[in-house]
């Protein structure tokens, strides 16, 4: 049926482009959408911060296709790569859309022999996820990554991610949020101690990742019915689970009888004192929470892994309450780069990911609530005429700007109104109005307006661009 | 035989990511490819000036997605329309990479009814062609779209579409270039008076499309041989296509006794001189030619079109030679947004597309041929320590830089040698070190070293940010 139904969804396609007049469906794909130009300025002002933020912190930048050869994805993300868009099999090589923006990197790596590079990258990505536009939640959507690889002294660049982190959500001023961390290693270890089997290590770690949105009894009741945990070790994991706090829970869980014996939990609870440490020389323990029901769901990650999500606050000026949830996440993946080198050489990598869409979201409803007028262009002048059979100069003149690097806008009729000109600076927010006419051109003058306070002053032609340059410095 | 071997190709990626060690094949998909750092800052550059040129002509921006339903795109590029990537049936939507920015702008306007819009949109596209990597030819590839939408008097928003591709390649001062113009009418004018039947003008139009790469004898052939046109007709073609000039070719041609005959000639001869006097206005001419050899391949233009090449310059100081061709083009398509509407509602629009690949490719091999160091962060010192255990008071230091808004770096070791410190800011064009000591921290100050003079100053701590500040201010 489903052939059928593609054959004859072709048929139709191709029927309407022929004719040019049948019914298209006049709309975006599922769980994709356009940016107006007002949107846009919002996301330009989301990503100046996050670029700032990472330039700040000497990353380079990279680029790299948006689709990858199937393979180089293949084996990367677990249960989730169901959720990979593969492109149709038309000749050639089989290719798929990139689904984060950290395997194309670590192949970045692999194939150019990199072995030690700070570097952003902010592109979007693709998941055949069930979409919930209105809370962020997008099929094509932003990541906005910054990762260091290379070989270092333990905990210092995982330090620099969170600081990273803190200091976007600041800047954003997004409300107040809480960077929640925890370690593979610790999870692991604490799954060994608590009796599950190495072989369920993923699939309750998968459980146990569920506990952001689900209430512990039916994370239990998933792990001992779906998942064939024993009771008893599915008990022994909640009691860990519902851990969270900071240096204190760390050195109380290097004390732990259980945890103690093993080694990777030891490992982990030692880096982790160590990065809380760090934390505290950046001074930002108060945003952080070691919390060991955090689980992440990517199978590449090795060490230390986050999440940031931002805290509900009181919505005393927003009309629809933001739906909340994770803003930014990531981790050390020390394994990844070496799945793509022949000789399976290892690149440790820690790195963070901030995604924008939930973050633009509330920008954009504040916005909205707000009555902040938001301009979409920048121009600085219009050329205007007063009287009729002025277009040529109209044109003489913009050229003139133009050519000067001055902002400047013209209306596309010959004989446009003075007040429709007037009119469209208005709406368009155009500050300054260069208006010629007969006797002006006489003069040797341009008439300058000054669109807020309706004042007009004659400026000599040759001072003109020196004028508009002043009245529109930023301040 | 192609189903088998995708079905191996398949298993044989499985095997891969399921053992992880296997051999991937490491590279990016064809007709794609990475941007190094480097690169980066070279795209930026090209980036820089076209968004400022689009912003000084007052244009908003908008963005869509990377994929549109299929039937979106179907009926628009003609003979093109094998190129489409599709994507692969999951279930769900039919969806289709894009092809070019000009289908999806439509698309927005008449989605969103949109008569009135100057808006530029900087994305990549995707073609299925055969790539010509070292020509500038990808199947993933950037273009730089500014288009003006709306019912306005003839010709001008056409004229600064001309005038805006005149100041971006002046401004990349890629040497010399020409813009090629030509009209949509005026071609299907010409075909008519030359006795091409209506049926074969599209195919005749797609011959002469060729002219810029084969001769006339061989496009002559082509129409007569492959195509049936009768000899006549094609030697009548001949003798137009060869003409190329500006308002003088335009007079003649309007007094022309057989393109005289033509209404759609006249109109279009008619707005091609309204045309040249507004880039006349524009100072523009010396670079414009009428050719009426353009014909440009896709099917929705409908009036003025155009097309810019970049002339082979003296190659003295590039080692290979750069082969040289289209770096914009555009034109009118009045009919387009019309198809989408469900009422068939018109939006007249004009517009131009820059394409990076070639333009990048040139500055790429002029800066490897310069000795031009470019810098691929913008850090602005490197907190360092001169004797070991120091981690501590260099994180201080940097968080507190950090929250100043400096850009600053440091090593992740926990004792790094001065010496490796010092090669690091060589080595990456850092221009400040500051160096905490024991001495420098019981004074109360740091050490402020400036990589290029050697020169070094005690600062106090409460200087520090201030200091840094004055010394990396832009020239």
């Amino acid at each position: 049926i489903a052939k059928e139904v593609a054959k004859l969804l072709e048929m139709k396609a191709q029927l309407g482009g022929d004719e040019g007049k049948h019914k298209f469906v006049l709309k975006t794909p599922k769980g994709t959408r356009d940016y107006s130009p007002k949107q846009m300025v919002i996301r330009e002002r989301v990503f100046n911060a996050i670029i700032t933020c990472f330039r700040r912190h000497g990353a380079e930048v990279i680029d790299t296709p948006v689709f990858e050869l199937k393979e180089t994805l293949t084996g990367k993300y677990g249960e989730d790569s169901k959720l990979i868009y593969d492109l149709k099999d038309q000749g050639g090589e089989l290719l798929s859309l990139r689904y984060d923006l950290t395997v194309p990197f670590a192949r970045y790596l692999a194939m150019n022999k990199i072995t030690n590079i700070k570097r952003y990258h902010i592109a979007k990505v693709y998941r055949r996820d069930n979409p919930a536009m209105t809370r962020g939640r997008y099929r094509e959507f932003y990541q906005c990554d910054f990762d260091i690889a290379g070989q270092f002294d333990p905990m210092i660049p995982d330090a620099e991610c969170l600081k990273i982190v803190h200091e976007i959500l600041s800047d954003l001023q997004l409300g107040d949020f809480l960077i929640k961390v925890n370690d593979r290693r610790i999870l692991d270890g604490m799954f060994a101690v608590c009796g599950v089997p190495d072989s369920k290590f993923r699939t309750i770690c998968s459980s146990v990742d569920k506990l952001d949105k689900m209430p512990w009894e039916e994370v239990r009741s998933e792990m001992v019915g779906e998942k064939g945990l024993s009771p008893d070790a599915a008990d022994r994991i909640g009691e860990y689970v519902r851990l969270h706090g900071g240096l204190d829970l760390i050195e109380r869980l290097l004390q732990d009888p259980k945890l103690s014996q093993s080694k990777l939990a030891k490992e982990g609870l030692g880096d982790m004192k160590l990065l809380f440490e760090y934390l505290t020389l950046f001074g930002i323990t108060g945003k952080i929470s070691f919390d060991l029901s955090l689980a992440r769901g990517l199978d590449y990650y090795t060490g230390v892994i986050f999440e940031a999500v931002l805290l509900q606050q009181e919505n005393d000026h927003v009309q629809e309450p933001v739906s909340i949830g994770s803003v930014a996440g990531g981790g050390r993946y020390d394994g990844l780069v070496g799945m793509f080198d022949p000789k399976g050489r290892k690149v440790p990598c820690v790195g963070v990911s901030i995604g924008i869409e939930r973050i633009f979201s509330i920008l954009e409803q504040r916005v909205e609530a707000s009555e902040e007028k938001i301009r979409t262009t920048e121009t600085q002048v219009l050329v205007a005429s007063a009287q009729k059979k002025l277009l040529e100069e109209r044109l003489k003149l913009i050229s003139e700007l133009w050519d000067a690097g001055i902002k400047a806008e013209v209306l596309y009729k010959k004989n446009p109104k003075l007040l429709n000109q007037l009119q469209y600076c208005e709406d368009t927010g155009i500050p300054l109005v260069a208006i010629v006419g007969e006797q002006e051109l006489k003069d040797g003058v341009v008439k300058l307006r000054v669109v807020a306070t309706r004042e007009e002053v004659n400026v000599r032609r040759e001072n003109l661009v020196a004028e508009i340059r002043m009245r529109t410095r930023w301040p």
